[in-house]
């Protein structure tokens, strides 16, 4: 249609109508049923009118459903408005991804991209037209569990990551492709600040942090055409973002330009209240409205309180249908007034999903999210070896991770299964060893006992899903105890150790980085983690991941990134015995494993670094240039990485920010010539007044193979 | 002088007079032999002649040796400009309090000015001019070392400390009265927000943040005339607090009319430099100066690079003369120009330091700053009881705290000592069990056998106090386990167990807490710490101190703090088991200890809260009313603690912020009707546009004996 239609279309409607389309329910408020109509609607003051206007329907999936509850809504709908269902697929709807934290450790867009086609056709089929993805949170504390649904601690690689997961969701053809479906960036702003990593805890910052290192990957994700927009359950400088008018009004509408439908999260509006920025229903209505929040999910202020404000006076309507129109805008361009069932097809949803082109797809993603954080001459293993699988994700279906809500733990394939995909099954010996938080002694006994005659001992740790994810925040982020002691123990027995590690956030490795010869970092890896895993552990794959977020050395040493300031009084070597330094008395500064870092099972030697000038003007390009060869025996993936560093600018700059990186595939002994090109535009920060420009003056260039192990150069910007 | 004649007085300087009176260095630079001149000074770029101008000498104490100072400086000084002499006098001179944390607990404004005021006297007589004191950052990571420096958490409190600490140090007629010195509030600002609490880090929060809980007490120390403002190390959103011009020319001089001497803290113009924030001496010396920092304390960048500015018209010359006007102003302020020796006095220094007075004030002010954490009938202890004294502060002498450095760990009274002086040595058996982090088995054997034939264990624990203090951050904030590993093999004997603490943060104090029968919190109690502790232990004194700070349940709860925010989604006796709350999975949201809280030998009952009136209007006086009774059989004292809370703010708004207090001394069976006054001028608060304002609308008044332990009503603010 076009917008002169939609807006013919809006005039016919009225106020109820219009309000209606602005509110997102389950989909059980549209089974009228008496029960409903005198529960859950009555309680959430909606009549059954305005259930069959409501504009979305959150959480329905399945071709069969969809279709039928559209063809329901579409009878009973005046306008024949068709409803827009949207659904939480964060890293697969069926065939699941490793959680993003996992997947951005491959530093491939490519494969971000591919994972949400995957995604976002398995989802169309079901009859799914917009997801609540990408999640573009920049995060800095592992003690917040919805770590795993980010890409990290670097607001260049998370934008990056952002674009291509819009990439892969959207397509190119949102209206014409129904394989693609709608994006929706979340959440809009700085959740992952959360204080003390509490979830929906307090966030505060000045506007230049918030402008410098959160809000990049959500503009990112615009800029790629990101069509939805979804609020933060957070305060931002004190006022919750679903009512911040400033944030959303002013910044995300008005200086950003954004034009698509912005939606709160879960219930957000009317938590304005426990919040204490709004008395009541109305006055969180008025907020949210104010700020320029078009659809409210799961909580009813709309519909309970807009009709009256509009008609108070206290609301302007033309608010109203700003909001209404996007929302049909959005239903326009995924083809709903055309065709409301859309891709929906019970067939070809048979045919595609969990096929064999997704599950092949996942297993190359999982094995290149593995990051190998150690080996001590002890991986790849090899068919021979005898193995004994020990641990209680040995035969763990829960390799999913928290958000695959459609996906199944009985579709996924254990560690113990990948492995019997390796070597024969008569040469693995298995035991739980221990549970997730408590275990017996018969458990350990028997761990013990499996492994007397094992070659190697493979010991499958980490944390259940629900230790991480949404409101899975934990003090302690330390494997549990109870799985520790069984690794020393098991160290007892004098044999080479290898952990493999389940978990959604960075922990603090200590205790198993000393027990094991070789620890693999396989985080949640999905529908065919198994399989992805025993293809690193057997050397099919050659791990080449990276943390894209600080493991910190304890939790007291949190927040612990690798983009930090230097402060006035830096610990350097020179003066690390003096004690007026910025330090720890009882720990280093350094994480335990810092950004960007992943070990290979070949070498990769960096010759010099080179620079083109030493002086840069503000048209010039400078060519960085670095040699890398594979110097080791196996072929290999290295991730080449870009650091900058402004020396002195008006406000304190980072020790390091990533400005590019190359992943470069090399025979053994082949070498490559890796250039990058620095131009003035990416010398740019937010200075104290918010204007974002370079300031002149020195500035060093980092490259290696990991934020800390990097070659330095200088240069002058000239102005 | 006049202000005329001290213009007058500038008028005849040269420029490299002037600026020399802005640079203020150690004694050994004013020691004008060959190793200095070619040594040091050389260093730092400073001639011989430039040292005979220097403003102001940093750390010469004692009356011999300050008038000995004065005396060569005014020979040499051209225009016969006195020095003025500075030092960190933090909690006393030679007769030490407990360290600032500590005495804070006391929630006693008197005994803040009166330990103010010896230190003052103490300080005069020998020769101090200066103390840069009191600390007033505001501070919610027990991690930082300086803590042990701060008042606390609170910024109401806060304040009130700061006033008192003022008054004691000024007194009211600082010229005249020569046992008082000027006070120097510091570290402005938001030094106590150091990220991940290690010291000297970044800081980062929006400026409304800052106005309202940070800025508050360094405000109130100025209202209360304090003379000096010390700049922070830190950054104040990314520009390093001694170079912000929007921060001290705008603010602090211009919103706040402050017309005193701003100085840098140690070297902070030149930790410009490693900070990023200048190229250079010059630069850094030019941003100090545009920002309106009149001294700089012992880096030479002033010294080096502020006549070159001026020469070359980067630097206003006027910049300058504000300055030096300044710190002339201060000289003639302590009537310096009319006796440059000021109080200094080598016969009174020996009369007065250690006084019988000063020590008797100092053993109340301990007394008074002791918290008891627990207590399940085993205190007081009673003279007849046989007394097995046993931990590494059981004979230590590092009762001090850090920030003492001229008082002497010879002179403070060890536990031992006092206990020896409620009951017969013979009936006190001693041993260390352990050392601060390390201990031998032969130790631990010691305590066992010292406490075999004891009624009562007294375990004396702690932190040495370089393991807080400035630059003394630790990320693990329990008792050292070599302590807690004493205590458990001490529990074993099934004797009652008391834990006194000797430390300058919060602790996580699992393990001691669940081993002892009861916990005394004695802090860094200072000279007379061991008879004061006593007089607790034996009930001579009733302990009454309540903490400032919230001791964390753990490290990986930090920060936590009784004035934080509801969130959306805030955990509640109803939904403690739901997931999708703001919580941590493993541990409580609430710390280990509140803050105001404190036990007592005694029982206080609360009558019913009652409040005037359900409404009040903008010019009322709404009163708040509790009946509280000692209930026990001792006499004891109680803070009665008034806290409000806004239900609904533009900004959310604390869930308790402290309003008021009263302290009641109060006989066996006695009560008291404690009335508390409200104002519409209390309930204001920073708006997201940084108006400073009350909102009509519900509020909660809290009032007990602690922030958890309140009862509420409400009330409504009509406009």
């Amino acid at each position: 249609m076009t917008k002169r239609s939609l807006t013919d279309l809006l005039a016919q409607m009225t106020l109820d109508e219009k309000i209606a389309q602005l509110v997102q329910l389950t989909p059980n408020f549209l089974n009228d049923n008496d029960a409903n109509l005198t529960g859950p609607l009555a309680s959430m003051g909606l009549n059954p009118e305005a259930v069959w206007n409501v504009g979305s329907v959150l959480s329905a999936v399945g071709a069969k459903e969809t279709i039928a509850l559209q063809e329901q809504y579409m009878k009973n709908n005046r306008l024949g408005i068709p409803l827009i269902l949207m659904a939480d697929i964060i890293h697969g709807y069926r065939t699941i991804f490793p959680v993003s934290l996992g997947l951005a450790s491959s530093w491939d867009m490519e494969l971000a991209e591919r994972s949400a086609a995957i995604a976002a056709k398995e989802s169309s089929v079901a009859g799914i037209h917009v997801t609540f993805a990408p999640m573009a949170d920049l995060v800095r504390d592992p003690r917040w569990g919805r770590v795993m649904e980010s890409t990290g601690e670097d607001p260049y690689l998370n934008s990056e990551f952002a674009r291509a997961f819009v990439r892969g969701f959207q397509g190119s053809d949102l209206t014409g492709d129904t394989d693609r479906m709608a994006a929706c960036v979340k959440h809009f702003a700085a959740y992952g600040a959360a204080e003390g990593g509490r979830d929906y805890n307090t966030v505060n910052m000045s506007e230049r942090q918030l402008r410098e290192s959160y809000l990049p990957a959500y503009k990112a994700a615009l800029e790629e055409g990101c069509e939805l927009v979804m609020t933060s359950f957070n305060v931002v400088d004190g006022i919750p973002a679903t009512g911040n008018r400033k944030l959303m009004r002013d910044l995300l509408r008005e200086e950003w330009g954004f034009d698509g439908v912005l939606i709160s999260d879960w219930g957000a509006v009317q938590e304005m209240i426990p919040h204490g920025a709004a008395e009541d229903n109305a006055e969180a209505a008025h907020k949210a409205i104010a700020a320029g929040v078009d659809m409210e999910m799961m909580s009813s202020c709309y519909a309970q309180s807009l009709k009256e404000l509009v008609q108070s006076g206290q609301v302007d309507e033309e608010w109203i249908n700003e909001s209404v129109l996007r929302v049909l805008q959005l239903k326009d361009k995924l083809g709903l007034f055309d065709n409301p069932f859309r891709g929906a097809d019970e067939q070809r949803e048979k045919e595609i999903i969990l096929c064999d082109e997704h599950r092949q797809a996942a297993r190359e993603i999982a094995a290149k999210s593995c990051v190998l954080l150690k080996n001590e001459n002890v991986l790849p293993l090899r068919a021979e070896q005898k193995i004994a699988l020990i641990g209680p994700f040995a035969q763990s279906g829960d390799v999913l991770g928290p958000w695959s809500i459609w996906g199944s733990q009985d579709e996924a394939v254990q560690l113990f299964a990948g492995l019997a995909g390796k070597t024969d099954v008569s040469r693995i010996a298995v035991a739980e060893g221990c549970g997730i938080t408590s275990g017996t002694e018969a458990q350990a006994q028997q761990a013990i006992l499996a492994a007397q005659d094992a070659d190697v001992i493979v010991l499958a740790l980490g944390e259940a899903s629900e230790m991480s994810g949404e409101a899975g925040s934990r003090s302690d982020i330390r494997l549990p105890e109870v799985q520790l002691q069984l690794a020393y123990r098991l160290q007892q027995l004098g044999k080479p150790v290898v952990a493999v590690l389940f978990n959604g956030r960075p922990l603090d490795l200590h205790g198993i980085i000393d027990v094991a010869d070789a620890v693999l970092e396989a985080w949640y890896p999905g529908t065919e983690g198994g399989n992805a895993i025993a293809d690193v552990l057997y050397g099919s794959v050659n791990p080449a991941g990276r943390l894209t977020m600080s493991f910190p050395y304890s939790v007291g040493q949190v927040p612990v990134y690798y983009n930090s300031y230097n402060t006035g009084r830096p610990l350097t070597p020179a003066n690390a015995d003096q004690r007026y330094v910025s330090k720890y008395l009882d720990i280093p500064n350094a994480p335990l494993f810092p950004f960007g870092f992943g070990l290979s099972y070949t070498e990769f030697a960096y010759g010099d670094l080179a620079i083109s000038a030493a002086e840069m003007g503000e048209t010039d390009k400078l060519t960085v240039s670095v040699q890398v060869t594979n110097a080791g025996k196996t072929a290999g993936e290295e991730v080449v990485q870009l650091y900058v560093r402004d020396l002195a600018g008006e406000v304190v700059r980072p020790l390091k920010e990533l400005k590019g990186y190359r992943k470069l595939k090399l025979e053994p002994g082949e070498s490559a010539d890796v250039q990058f090109t620095l131009t003035e535009e990416q010398l740019r920060y937010y200075h104290s007044d918010l204007t974002f420009a370079s300031d002149a003056g020195l500035f060093e260039v980092h490259v290696g193979p990991n934020s800390r192990d990097t070659a330095v150069q200088t240069f002058r910007l000239v102005k």
